[in-house]
Order: structure tokens, then C-alpha cells, then sequence
């Protein structure tokens, strides 16, 4: 089979992990070109994993019609635009969450993005982390039951800079929106009720800079299925990301995971490793899994794994859920 | 030392948990007299417990010189009636919680207590726990740091009897108290805010009593910090008590205890044992350390570990949680 | 029931144990009379434990007609010979582990107690560990299947005095004992072969004294099981008693008490609590269990729980293990 | 740099691990060709890893003047012929475990490996395991402190086939020996007595085959340290391989991998996930790492991590342990 030929749409962090991932786990697919309108590096990024094409310029990629697909790891603010001129030109799409902070805009992507009948897949990685996509599993096989409530704790291990805060829309649009989708993928979209509490206790610079830095949501879903999640910007012992579905048969609870086993005995107790540090580490498996299933899709004309669409549900949450933090009451949503 | 004389008031399931306490537990004090309208095996309770008088009268009780102090074990619509008559006759009260419905009526019962000079305790044994009292050693000593969050598990193996749902209360009066009152013990009096969601997902009986089975509350304290309490009726792996706080410094949480530290590995998994299964068996000690400590108040002329006062607060809550679950909307209080 | 009179014979730290036990916990029993030859705090335990009689002598106790049975907590090498002058006067014995240092004189005693129809039980409490006699029903229960290994560790937090090295007849006959004891009472006698390694590793005044303080042994049941024992006088992080029973069907691990649930999370790790301290911390209530069942089978005329001839069989596993290690060389029993 | 030429001697399971190591996840090395004198699907593997030339024979490999090193991935009884072979033509050597059944002929190869001056890194993968090197690097960090007893538990989750035992050289040169090579990798090689005890108690074909399935291996250290090796050929629950380290500070204790983090409670009990299957799920990574640690050495003319010498070591250890068991009695070594 012919390979999928892929441009990636910014040469950061997230562009990068996508770019090794592509290049030396996924062999359906390569990358023919990178773009980065200021990386200094893009030669090297481009040596290192072995990508024939550099450029400045995203629309010499959604132009090239050897590309059938392009990952969108961009600034935030221009995702939507890149998408909807790379839909326009007949390209697939994985787009990094989330696709836009306005719900407009994401409205319009998904129209361009139907009407032109490609695809579009929305980076939610945790869905394809090893633990949770088996949460799932569990779920569907009955083991919790009737599902009761839901818990997730998101905890950073440290706060990102405050200049990045300004830009990110806030830590509902930021952070609490994987929750969000982790909370749609685990129990579905019926969610009628959002009700957060939004508070200042790590750092002050986030307060002045309009955001909060931990955070408490209470959904409802209409079946009557209860979830908290909770979010904070700093936990000293690392990037904790736990879930527990509780329910009429018991309970399926996905604890952190650790880089070792091992387990010390002292005078002063009995000490375990600290969760994996944070995304990149904890995440790793799931960056290329989706980014396969996502080269799968298209090969195959098959349905993304999330969609747009589910994209455009956990922006409203994340919406909501400010709203409700600011107003102090609940807020109701129809998803 | 003379023994402090007590009478047990109500020979139900925890009349004689106390009763066996102070008789084999508690060197400085002893069961005088213990009293129930109703019960027909008082006699043998009195006899396995080597109580020398019985009653039918709880008035022979509270007017008998010899007798210092009560223990109030009656029905919950008693307690305060109960206890002001105590009261005005001198005696220290050890009373269940909780201590009534009526906000007014406990009101009532703290003037009479304060004017009678007399100590009384109420049973919020939960505080006596070994895992809890830790928690809060540690809060103290500052191993969370500045506390960001509190989240209390509490779920039951099985609900009440539809008939006892009638007369509790409500869930929030009558099984979130409990937790309510380990926030107070835990991190202070100084809560601003409840936002309880209660739902019907176990048994619609529940639903036709006018109760919620399972609930979810979110508390914020004046300084920010946000606690959330879950609450379910049935846990199908049993008795569900679980707390972790969270701050600046990291996390302090109580697992479950559990009868043996026994794992089995077979082909079907990794099995531990399930939690410890009602609170008579999770709590044994808790309610022998709460009337050690009652008895030892009173000897010594101390304050009792749980006041009247406190006991006061907690009924608010539950009082707001329920307002707050009928009505969607954050209640304000101030304790 | 008329109480059954006991007398407990030496009041150290276990005789105390044992007659707080039976004033508290066991209704059908009383200490009559406690003895010591020259402890200084006789009355004050004697008051403490509501005992009526003390005596300096414990012929007093051994020719009291009032006196039921006898509790023997005296220097191990009297043991044998108060049990043997008891049993002439037709007392029943609960005797301290080991009966003897001399396999002689142990089976004197066993031929004098059959001779005189008295009961004889040894102190081996573990086996009345909520942890091990759990093991025990599950291994009968079929959840390891077919027992292939059995591993017990038996680490102390720290060494005993020197002095009482000398006495103790060493690591093999003082500390492992209680892990042959535990070996048989789970896979029962039939050992055929002992291969052990004695160390000096901690303390060079215990090899002075001419003992191990490190110990390794190997044992081979006649059906081929093997089983290994690990002893140490120090852990660092306390008093470690774990065992694994391993088989066709699984594992069966029983794991370290600890005195709460608590788990702290911080930026060095995860911390979870030490085992409890000690063998009374650990163990204190499988030293009223087994007081409780001496006093059940007493009073019922039923068989104690670990005979005399059972304290004969890890008494020479223990010779069997100390010549092993002398020599180097497997040693073969026959019990 | 140019990249290190290898080829593939065996294209069986181990053999294909490690050409896709070298094909997707070494960048500085690739496999030039793969040869095998029976593989009926040789060309599919070919295609599967990119690899350009196939060959029947394994000499065209150490002929070939373009190839750099050899991979040894063919029968046991192979090894040490090809690997002379290998050296007298200048190609550095990766063998698999063990070099050979016969320490006459692991010397020989030393010597010829010596002589023509190239590497020669033998397969113990579990070196590299990310638990097991954690723990060396713990106890050189000196967490464990003056190391007392280690404990080796290595159990298979089901035994090979019946005729694979004949030609394995028997438990302990086919299964312990991994446990010896750790032993040395973790503590050093002064081990100076071996004593073993086997049996069978899974599959009594495997005794007719003259070998055992279940066995216990005690080592002595020439500076007092004990070891423990516990080896079952079939553990119902999976794959189990545990280390600890205990030592004056304390514990180092390495527990299984498993697949998720995932626990559920029902009302059987609380569950865990049975630890990864077998070797390849387990050991993948460091299958990988051993590799790439391989080409590092030859590629900058570095010690390899594993030298041909340590292979001799735990075959000595793995003969000693045979001859123990079989004659029951403790062997001396001098490594």
C-alpha cells in the first residue's frame, strides 16, 4: 500500500512527538514535509526523523497535492483557519485540542469540514492511553454496572508560565477540557448540568492574569449519573491522573502509572515511585496510538476515532463550566 | 478514684456497643442502670454485661443521685427532649447524633446545657478513627501543606430499611453529617457554601420516601479551599470510607481498612480483601476511644473532644445540603 | 459456669500480657493468683489486673486446690520443670514457647502431662494471627491448590540484649522456632530434610556470643514441598512477618499490619506507613486468642489448639537447623 | 555516521525481536541480512523489517566483509561454534543466553573471542529491565546498605513443551540461570556455595525427561550475604519476577509489571491485573535496550554491558546447582 503522505503543521513539542511517532512507529504512513514559520531547528527536527521537506509556510503544504493529510500542531488561535483552508483543499485533518476557543468557529470548522467530506480527528490522546481506553472497556463489559458517579482528578505538576495562562482560555479550556472528553468518552454526551468552582491557592500571577488554578466541576448527566472532577495547576508529587467509575456492581478505578516497581522500605516508612512526570512521559503511548488509529482511518475511509463534533462538546463544557465558576450557580447545557 | 456512674439510655445495637465498652473498656467509669420502654431481652443484655439495675423509665435514670452522666441512645426525636431533662437534673450527656432534626431544637438544648453547666458530648465516633485522627495529625503537622482540597468516600454496603428512611431525615441529615462533620474536624469551621446534587439510582422506594440513595456535595471554605463528599447507600464490595486532602505540600489519604492483609493471585487476577463491612466493624474502636475520652472529660472536668456546639454546624449543613439538592442552586452559610 | 482459676507463673512483660487478657477479655476465666520471685512491682500488678493474690513463690500457685491451671511465664529453663510438677498436682498447663532448649526434658514433660490426663498447650500465638490462620483456611480451602513453596519472613526491628543471646539457645531455637511452628500448623509435620545458613551480619557481640544474627533455611517436606525461611534480628523499617504459600492454583501472600491506611504523597514519593512495631504490637490479639481457646478447651474438655508434642517437632527442627548450619550440610528429621 | 551492518543468525522469535530492535528503534545500526537454514516464512520476515537480503546460510553473514557484527539467535548448541567462527572472521558478537551447555566450550570461545580482539555480549536482557537496573542503581546508592539476603522469584506462567526440556540442559541451566545473572549483576560475583533443592511437582513428564519444575537455590557470598532463588515452571497468575534486597538501611523490593493500573472492586473482592504474561511482554524493552547498548559499544569501541565472561559465570553457578540437587548436598564455586 501506498504511504499516507502527511504534513505537520508546526515544528514544537507536540509536532515533533507526532513526527517521531509517523516516521519510525507508524509504517502506513510518512511525513513528506514539515512547516514552522520561526523554529530555528527545523533543519534538524527534519534530519533527526528523517523528513525530506522543510518549509516556512503551512499553505506550501495544504497546497501540495502529493499530501492527502495534515496534523495541525499550530497556536491555538489559528487551528480552525488552517483546517477549514486544509478541508477546503481536500485534506484529512488531526487537529491538536482545542480546535478553537470560540464555538462559532469550531461550528464553521465542522461545516467545511462535512462539506468537503474529508476527515478530522481531534487530539484527545487520553482516550488511547492504555488505562483509561480499558476504563472503557470495563465499562461496556458491565463490571461497575449501572454507573453512579464519576471522579477524575487532573493534577499538573507544576503550573505552566504565566504568559502561556493569557492565551490558553483559561484552565477549563485548557486543562479541565481533557475531563471533559475523558468524562463524554467514558459515559456519552448526555450531560444537562455543569456546576464549577474556580479558586486562586498556587500562584497569585494566574489570579491577576484572570484564570484560576484549581478548580472543582460537578456534572449531572440526564440519567442521573453524577461526576467530579477536579483539577489543579501544581501537585508536588507529580502528574496525577486518576479515574474512578463507581456503580451498582462495584467500582473500576485507574491508578497512576509509574516509570519502576519499585518499592523501598526505610526506618522512615515505605516509599513508591512518584506517578510519571508529566504528559509527555505519562502520555507517550497514547501520542502515537491515536495518531495510528488516525492513519488507519484515512487508508481505510473509516470514522475517526473522535471527532470534530466530540471536539465541539467538551468546548461547550469548558464554556460552561466558566461561566458557572464566574456566576456562582449551574449552569445547563444540551449537547 | 471513684467510678463514674452511668446510665445507658436505649439498648439498641449501639446502647450496648456502649455498654460493653465502659464495662470492659473503661476502668473509671460503669454501667449503674440501663433503660428501653420496649426491649424484651433487657435483662439479658444486663446480665452479659454485668449491669446491676434495668429500667423501663429513662426518668429513673436521669432522677437517680447516684447516677453522674447519660448516655443518650434513644430514637433520634428523643435526644434533645431527653437531654435538656438530663440536663436540668445535672447530669453529662454522651448523646448519638444526631443530636435533632430541628436546627431550633438543638439551639434550645445548647442554652439549656450552658446554663446547667453540664458537658455533653456528641458521637461523632468518626473523629476517634485511627486512619482519620492520623489525617488530621498530619494536616497539622503539615504534610498537605496549604489544603487545596478535601474529598470524603462514603458509601454504604446496603441501605437502611425503606420504614427507617421515613424517620432519618434524609440522606444528608442522616449519612453526609457524618462527613460533614469530619471536614469540620479535618479542616475547620470556616465553610461559606454548599452545592449538593442528591439522586435516585439504587431503589426507587427510596425515591417514593422522599430521600435521595446517592449524593454529591461540594463544599468551599472561606480560604479557597474546596472539598467534595460522595455519598452512595450501596456499595456492592462493602463499606466504602475513604479521604484524601490535598495542598501545597501533596496528599494525605485513608484507604479503607480491611480484616486481613491477605492477597491471593490466581489465574483470574490479583485479589485483596474487600473493606471492613459496616461501621460496627470499621468503627469498633472509634466508639470505644469517643467514651473513653467522654469519661475521662468528665473525671477531669475537660472539655469534651466533640461539643453540642459542633454538633450544631454539622445539622446546618446537612440542613443547606438538602435545600441546595432541591433546589439547584449553592446555599450560603456561616457556621 | 463456675470462672476456671488460673495462676500465671512469672510476671514479665508476657505474663502481664496474659493476665490483662483474662481479667478483660475472657468472661469464663480469672487469674487467681500471679507469682514472681522478684519482681518489685508485684502488687501494682496484681491491682492493676483486679488479682486478689500474689505470692513470691509459685509452689503456692502449683498446690492451691483452688487453682485450676497455670499459666507458665518463667525463664525458659524453668519451664519444663513447673510444667512437670504442675501436671503431678494435676493443673493444666499454657506454657511459654520454647518448653525446653533440651528435646529430653520436653519429651519427659510430655510423657508426665499424659501420665496425669492434664492439658498441655505451647504459646505458639502467630498461629492465632488474624493474618496466618486466614492463610491456613485458604490453603485448606484449595486456593493455592497443591502447595509447592512456602516462604515465610521473620525479620525483628532490633536485636535482643547480648545478654539474653546466651540464653536463648539461639537464633534457630529462639526466633525461627516460631516460623518451623508456623510451617508445620500450615503444611503440617511432614518435614524430611533442614538446610540452613547462619550469618553475622549485624551485631559482631552476637557472634561473640556464639550466634547468628542472620539466617537462611531451606526445609523439604516428604511430598516434595520446599519451604524457605529468612530471619533477621533488624529491619530498619520494623518487625517484618510476611509469608507466601505458592501452588498449582496460586499464591496465597499474607502481608505486614500497619497501625493506619495513610498514604502521603509528597515531591520525594509515595509513602505509605511501616509495619507495627513489634511482636505485642503485632500480635496482641492472637495473645488473647489463644488464652481464650486454652480457657474453651480447659473448660470443655476439648483439645488445645497447639500441643506439647507440637512444641517437641519445631524444637528439633530448630537442633536439626543450628547443626545444619554448623555444618554445612543437610540434616534429615523424622517427626 | 555510517551505520553498524549486522546480520541475523535464526530467525526465530527471539531473532525476529531483535531485527525489528534494530530495524525501527536503533537509528545507528541496521540489519544487512537474516539468515536461517529451515524458516519457511524468511522472506515475509525480510519484507516485514525492511531487510534486504535473506540467506539460508549462516556463513554468508560472517564471509560477508560488509557486515559488522552477528547477531546469535540460532539453537543453543550453535552458539559457541558459530561465535568462534564469527570472532576468527572479525565480527563482533551478540549471543544469545546461555553461550553453551558446556564450560569447556564457553572458555574455548572466550579465548577465540580474546584472540581476534572483538566484543562479545551475551543475551541476559534482564539487565536492562527498567525495574531490575533501577534496583542496582538503588543499591549502589546504598538504600539497601550492607546487603544481608536477596530474593529471586522467577516463576514461568506455563512450562516449555516436553521435548524442548530434553535439549534445555534442565532447569537450571535454561531458567535459574537468568536468576544468577542477576544475582552477579546486582551483588557481584563473589559467590561461593550453591546449594539446590528440585523437584517436580507440575508435570511429571518433565521428571521423566530427567528434569525438574520446581526449584529452590540458596547461595552463600564470600562477604556473608544469602541468596534465595525461587523457580516454578508454571504459575497460574503469569509470569512472576520479583527481587529483594534487603540489607542494614532496608528494602529494595522490584514488583511485576502489569498491562494497566486498573483495580476493581465487586462484591468478591478488590482486583488487580495479573502481571504481564510472559518474557516477551515483560522483557520487551529491555530486549530492545540490550541492543542498542550492544551497538553503542561496538559503534564507540566501548566495553560491552555483558561480557561472554559473565555467561561463563552463571553457567558455572547453573552446573553447580544441578550436581547440588542431584547429590543433595552443598557445592563450592570459585567464580
Amino acid at each position: 500500500m501506498k504511504k499516507l503522505q502527511i504534513g505537520i503543521i508546526g515544528a514544537g513539542r507536540i509536532g515533533k512527538i507526532h513526527a517521531e511517532s509517523i516516521q519510525t512507529r507508524i509504517p502506513d504512513a510518512c511525513v513528506n514535509t514539515i512547516s514552522d514559520p520561526y523554529d530555528d531547528d527545523l533543519d534538524i527536527t527534519a534530519e533527526k526523523f528523517a523528513i525530506k521537506n522543510v518549509s516556512r509556510d503551512y499553505e506550501e503544504i495544504i497546497e501540495n497535492p502529493q499530501i492527502d493529510a495534515v496534523v495541525i500542531c499550530s497556536p491555538t488561535d489559528t487551528h480552525s483557519k488552517i483546517a477549514m483552508e486544509a478541508a477546503r483543499l481536500k485534506k484529512h485533518i488531526f487537529c491538536e485540542k482545542p480546535v478553537d476557543l470560540s464555538l462559532e468557529k469550531i461550528e464553521e470548522t465542522i461545516r467545511i469540514v462535512k462539506k468537503n467530506k474529508v476527515k478530522m480527528q481531534v487530539g484527545f490522546n487520553r482516550r488511547f492511553d492504555h488505562n483509561f481506553k480499558r476504563v472503557k472497556e470495563y465499562i461496556k463489559m458491565g463490571r461497575a454496572g449501572y454507573v453512579h458517579t464519576l471522579k477524575i482528578i487532573s493534577r499538573d505538576p507544576c503550573p505552566p508560565p504565566a504568559e502561556y495562562i493569557g492565551k490558553s482560555g483559561g484552565i477549563f479550556s485548557d486543562m479541565t477540557i481533557h475531563d471533559f472528553d475523558m468524562a463524554i468518552f467514558l459515559l456519552g454526551k448526555n450531560i444537562e448540568q455543569v456546576f464549577s468552582r474556580g479558586e486562586v491557592l498556587i500562584d497569585p500571577e494566574i489570579g491577576k492574569a484572570g484564570d484560576y488554578d484549581t478548580a472543582m466541576t460537578m456534572l449531572r448527566f440526564k440519567n442521573g449519573t453524577l461526576a467530579m472532577i477536579e483539577n489543579s495547576r501544581k501537585a508536588s508529587y507529580g502528574y496525577d491522573q486518576r479515574i474512578e467509575v463507581f456503580g451498582s456492581n462495584g467500582y473500576i478505578f485507574a491508578d497512576n502509572d509509574t516509570l519502576t516497581r519499585i518499592q523501598i522500605g526505610d526506618e522512615k516508612g515505605i516509599h513508591n515511585e512518584k506517578p510519571l512526570h508529566f504528559f509527555l512521559e505519562r502520555y507517550m503511548d497514547s501520542f502515537i496510538e491515536e495518531m495510528k488509529q488516525f492513519v488507519f482511518a484515512v487508508n481505510n475511509d473509516k470514522p475517526v476515532p473522535v471527532s470534530v463534533e466530540e471536539g465541539l462538546m467538551s468546548a461547550i463544557l469548558a464554556k460552561a463550566a466558566k461561566e458557572s465558576a464566574m456566576e456562582n450557580k449551574p449552569v445547563f447545557i444540551d449537547l
